[in-house]
């Protein structure tokens, strides 16, 4: 069960650096793709960078809208196949064995199986950067995460709020116990 | 012990999310901050949001680099105190109880404490960029980190490779074992 995040939290969802699963809809296809360079701008703003080689590269700037949906530990072969295999040729969804359900705010699908969604919409007029460095830049319009593991913050030490943090190839960190000075 | 790693290795220091300490030299005033706003845009090439209210802004804007120091969990009370305290007034290295040591490419100083350095200069012409997002995009220009807990990724097993992972106010997650799809 998911709960509404207000947008101006919706950066404490991604602060910590976890993998992200980005999904799209263009031209009635739906995709989504494994990512790891994204960064809060603002509190409700994102940059993100998709090789412009990615079908999710152009299904961005097409249709100026995408989802950020956050894995835990337990979508990791998913999150590899998301990441490994080009969506131009096939249906992801169905070859990961993701669902995909309709968001709130854009025609992009959430990825029913993630544990917090980042709905967005592109920023006009920074095409030029997408052009040069593959970064986009979103506003968050709407934010939802699972009851439970995202409060103000994330509870790290429940076993569903295990994301995942890539460290390169197919090797992931996982975070644990919290740190409070 | 450091060793050199090679710039366009870089994005695997910080592709896991870690905390960053930035290092500055303005005007002969070492200054540090902490911020988590950063991601890889590409192996060589960083962008990181820095508040425009922060000395650190104007030091990496007039100056044009600026060192990201990956700190461990052993820093988290100086990581604290250089995210809450402004480095205008005094000196941060000090009140942190932190050493500053000469970098290699760059006038910023590197934190000698911190297990990884990532030394940038801003890529030009971007400046609009810093006043509308408070964005800076930067090109690592040399890179190092402590022998044995990074080869090729980081060894997040090991007690010293734990990178602190902001998850809003004063707590942090740590990384703990790694997953191998």
């Amino acid at each position: 069960m998911k709960k509404s995040i207000p947008c101006d939290m919706a950066y404490r969802l991604i602060n910590h650096g976890p993998v992200i699963l980005v999904s799209t809809l263009y031209r009635g296809k739906r995709n989504v793709c494994t990512i790891a360079w994204v960064t809060p701008v603002d509190s409700d703003l994102v940059a993100l960078v998709v090789s412009e080689e990615n079908y999710t590269f152009r299904s961005i700037r097409e249709t100026g809208e995408f989802v950020l949906n956050i894995p835990d530990r337990s979508l990791v072969k998913k999150v590899v196949i998301c990441g490994s295999v080009s969506g131009e040729a096939c249906d992801k969804f169905s070859m990961a064995g993701l669902t995909s359900v309709r968001a709130r705010r854009v025609a992009a699908p959430l990825v029913k199986e993630c544990i917090a969604h980042l709905e967005c919409v592109l920023i006009k007029g920074e095409e030029r950067l997408a052009r040069e460095y593959n970064l986009f830049i979103a506003r968050v319009v709407a934010a939802s995460a699972e009851k439970g593991l995202f409060t103000t913050r994330w509870n790290v030490r429940l076993p569903r709020a295990k994301t995942l943090h890539h460290l390169g190839g197919n090797v992931f960190a996982v975070p644990s116990g919290r740190i409070v000075k």
